[in-house]
Parts: C-alpha cells; structure tokens; sequence
C-alpha cells in the first residue's frame, strides 16, 4: 500500500489541530489592550502546543520519509498517534484558561506523555515491516532523545502537584532538546544518497 | 478522470470531521481534576467515533487503492458518504453530552446506518464500472462484515429506546468486528503482485 | 506553474468549508427527540448547502482536469471563488436558525448568485489561457446551465421578499438542474482519448 | 527531502486559517437585514484578511515552485511563518468587532510585520541553500514590495494610535501593492525554460 495517502492524512489532521488551537484564543469584548491580559497565559500555552505539533510534524515527516511499505498496523499506530495529538488543543485551553494550574499542567504532560508512547508503537510497527538492518532502524539507533523525553514527562506529570511552574519548564526543556533539528535520520539518508 | 483528486478531498473532510469532533470537548472552567467529570462521556463518545472514522478511512483508503476509473456517479457516492459521516460530530456531542440517553444513542445508530448504506451504495458504484470479475470485486466477495454492521445498527437502534447501554456495547461490538484488519483486498493484491 | 497546488489548496479550502457547516448545527441541551425540532431548519439548509459547494467541487475538479497552464489571473479568480463560497456557512446558519425568513433567504441567493459569478469570471480566465479552440473551450460551449443558473437566482432574490417559499423552491431547482451531472467535458474528453 | 509535504502542509494550514476567520461572523439572532449591521465591520475585516492571506499563498507558491532542496532550516522557517499567519483570524475578529479601533487596529498590524519578517526569514533560508545566484536569488532581486511593506506596517502600528482609519488605510494599501501580480519570478522562470 502506498504511504502517500497515509502522509496526506497525517498532514491534514496536525494542519487542523494546530490550527483550530487559536480557536481557544478568545477574541476579548474591550478594545484597549489590557484587554488582552487574560488571554496571555493562553497565548503562550498556544505558543508551546504550535512547538510541539511542528516538532512532531517534522518527526513524522523525517520517519515516513525513510519509509517504503505501509500496511494496516502502520495505518491503525498512525491514527492512534494523531487521536493523542488531538487531544493538544483541549488540554491547550484548559492549561492556558487556568493560568498552568496543577492540575492542567499535570494533565498536558499526561497527553504529551501518551503521544510520545504512541509515537514509538509506530516507529516500532514500521521498523517491524523494514527490518533491524533497515535505513530507517540504523538511522534511529537507540532513539536517546525520545526515551528521554518520556522520562522528564513522567517526571512533570508528578511534580505538577507540587510546583507547576517545575513542570511547565520541563516541557520548555523538552522543546529545546527537540528544536536542535534531529540531522541522525536526514545524515544517514544523505550518506547512503537515498534521498528523493 | 484521475482519483487522486477524489483520494484528496476525502482525506480532506475525513481529517476535518475526525478533528473538529474535539471541538465538543469544551474546556471546563475549574482547575481541578473533578472538574473534567461532566467531559468524561463526551471523551468517551469521542474515542468511539475517532475509532469508527479511523475504520471509514482505513477501508475507503482500501476501497479506492484497488480503484482505477471514477466516474460521475462516483464523485456523488461519494459525497453522500461524506454527508452522513459529516453528521458524525453532531450525534458524538449529542450522545455524549446527555450520558448516552436513549435518543441520542439511537440517532447515532441511525447516522452510522445511513454512512454504512452509503458506503454499500459507492462501493456499488465503483464495481458498476469495474466490473463482476474485477480485482475490487473479487477482494471484496460478500463483504458479510459490511451486511452484519448494517444489521447491528438496525438491532441497536431498536434496543436504545428499551435499555441504551445494550445499544451502546452493540456499537462497540461493530468496532472490534471492523479492527481486526480486513486483509481480503489486501491479500488479494499482493498475490496478483499489483500493490502500487 | 503546475495546477496541482491551485487543486489542492481548492479542495483543501472546500473540504472546510463544506465541514465547518456542521459546527452551525448545534447540540441541543434535551435528550428527546423532541429537542432536535429546532435543529430541523438549519439540517434542511446544511443538506441544501452541502450539494451545492458538492456541485461546486465537482464542476471545479471538472474544469481543472481539462486546464493545464495556470497563471496569476487564474489564481485570483479562484482564490474569489473561494471568498464567496466561504461565505456559505454564514448565511447557511443565518437562513436555517431563522426559519428561511425572507431576508436571510434573499441573502443566500446573493451568495449563490456572487459565486455563480466568480465561477464565470475563473472559467473566461482560464479559457483566455487556453484559447477559444481549446478542449475545454468546446466542452463549455454556451454554459446553458450556468447562464439560467444565474437568471434564476436573481429571481430568487427578488421573489424572497414576497414568498420566501418560491424562493426557496427556486434554489432546490438550481440544484436539480445541476445534480443531472454534466458529462459535457467529460464526453469530450473522452472521444479525444485525452483522459489523464 | 522533498518539498511535496511542505508544501501540502502549508497549503492545509493556509487553507484552514482563511477558512476558520469565517466562524468570526456570528450569525445574527435576528431575520431582519438590519440584523446584519452589527456583522458589517467584522465582515470588512475578513474581506482584508482574506486577501492578506491570499497573496501569501500565491507568494508562498511562487517561491517553494522555484526552489527544489528543503532542510530542516526551511521546515522550522516555514512553521515560523504559519504561527504568525495563524494569529490572523484573532486579531481579524478583534479588530473587527471592535470597530477598527485604536489598539486593535495596531495589534493587526504587529501580527501582519511579524508575518512579514517570517517571510523574509524563511525567504533567506531557502536562498542560503540554493546559493547566491540560483533563479530564485535572481527573481527576487531585491525584494522593493517586501522591504516597503514592512516600512509601511511599522508606520500603520504607530499611526493607529493617533488615527486609526490612516492606520487601515495603510494596511489597504500594501493590499494593492501586492495585487499587482508579481510576475518576477514567473517571468524568471520562463526566460529559463524552468516551468514544471
């Protein structure tokens, strides 16, 4: 089956999503501009989540793209995948509309955790078609940086109880690990000139 | 006329209708944990009809991959598919939002009723102008697990009015039916060596 | 420059605007049937809505699929096409909450009759590209039904404020005259062997 | 890497943004035309940002058409863009509903420079890969409607506190100035026989 479709669709639903997040930016009824004030912790809740969605944008981007064969495993680890994505603008809203109150805090990293973990299945269930000896599983090696990121949202998850702002500035943590682009899989391509 | 356009546009108002769902999860106004319990049965209403829109993709992704031609009366099928599954939303909230009450329970039936019809009548459609013994036809043989759909929806949507948590199981049910991946077109194309 | 991107984006904005309609339709608080009644008008205009951006996106694919060169004009003219449609919801929503009151009725028609002629203005624009000789040129030929389409309407308009009924039965007659699908291109393309 | 799924993504974003400024114009309760007053300045503002965001699409087109290598640089350059784009249906709606205020009116204007400083951003990091006299380079020269307009963008954020209608009146401005097709690089393209 071709992965064209399958790119097409994935494209699709993280445009939406990133985009109907700036529906939870609520046009305030003032016209001065204090009357944005409340709508800033949003704001930068949204600043954060748009980060997240490219960095994850760009991750499939670079997965697929090292990827031939896609069968019905592949498809259901994809939208698996997306359906935690989905969820970005909700815990977006809340976190932002409560000024990262605990609770919020914690339940943002508890979707960014399950998106991370879902990630993995897929890159797990397309290694599974290519092989250990593939492109794609040599350019991944051991994946430090996702395995890490897992770890420090667990790690926020639990401290948002105790201070949020701990929690909030590990996902900002998390962001800067992944925003120093990931060249492991764009390298290999380039090494073994299988770019198209 | 090519497909890829109608492939498009599907993948389109699927990827919108399956993210715009989201949008019924209306962010609480409390901070606490206890405040997200009115949005559980939404969540859940959420995540049946994520996965039954996830199936409808899987399978028209199936459907079209073993197409060639698309015709008129194709291009209008398949609308009237889009229109039902675009009314997908509209039952989640509703059903979601009053805790699975009886005539929210049914009306979803009969919207995933009227999708099913939908999709019978443009897989008719696509094999009109393929032909009996076409690959598609062949692949599809007497689609039993669309036909036993069609009538657990009929079932379900009777039982709602007289306990709707049978009705409810009864939707689950179709789920597991349709999870378990429908290798038939698959297997068939990779055994005449025509996956593209 | 390639028209693949002027479809795409196309298709992209009308698979919106086609599922951002249903947003219009709103969950009601009650759990009965009963409760849906107020929903009733506003179904009856998405379902008239719905065909109408479906004919749009039908003729559109049909038109593109016999263009090949598309410059700055051309995007332009589509990009005003797509204005007007985007307009639907709006007045899709204004019409069906209140009943198909006559001035929302009226305004329909005015939308209907601004993306009539958008479409006009898009298809002179790539036939000035093309040349009077080119296929597409010869398809079209007189554009009957776009011509009484557009007569119609402004009746319509008119009449909206005397009987909005008529008006309304007017609008239904423009899609009756459109859901006979037009195999003028199609035919055309076919006997010159020019099907891609 | 191919430039095929940035540009999809893009083309999904830009398409969701000029469609989701639409749900801005609240369907009014009343069926009366005068109902429709309220909507008038929000209705003008769409008109403006639509064409904004058209013109960054057809000038998005452009470039990414003359350009063929596309790093991680560019994707995270591009993404940049879409954010600062994505702000447009907000400040639309405030300014709008507002009345073209004071404030509004400026805030308008920052999102419109800061779009405009993407542009240029990521305008650099795809002629940084493609070098200093590839077609592209050679199209844009020096870039005299980009330069002005931000010239003209960071008067109209001053003015508007003084007066908010010359304010706008700028923003209409740099609206015709770029309507005006910029054939640059078409013209570029053709002279090199580059057009695919």
């Amino acid at each position: 089956m071709g992965k064209n479709r399958l790119e097409a669709f994935s494209d699709g639903v993280l445009a939406i999503i990133i985009t109907i997040m700036v529906l939870e930016l609520k046009v305030p009824h003032g016209a001065n501009l204090a009357d944005l004030k409340p709508v800033l912790p949003v704001f930068l809740s949204y600043i954060l989540s748009f980060i997240y969605l490219g960095i994850y944008w760009n991750n499939h981007h670079h997965m697929l793209s090292a990827t031939r064969v896609v069968g019905g495993g592949v498809l259901w680890a994809n939208l698996h995948l997306l359906f935690w994505l989905s969820l970005v603008p909700f815990v977006t809203g809340w976190m932002g509309e409560n000024h990262f109150a605990s609770a919020p805090t914690a339940l943002y990293g508890v979707v960014l955790l399950m998106a991370a973990i879902a990630y993995w299945i897929l890159l797990r269930s397309i290694l599974r078609k290519q092989g250990k000896d593939s492109l794609l599983a040599r350019a991944i090696g051991k994946d430090l940086k996702g395995n890490v990121s897992v770890v420090i949202y667990a790690v926020a998850i639990a401290v948002a109880f105790l201070n949020q702002w701990i929690a909030d500035g590990l996902y900002v943590l998390v962001v800067l690990i992944w925003l120093i682009p990931d060249r492991r899989i764009e390298r290999m391509l380039f090494e073994n000139g299988k770019i198209d």
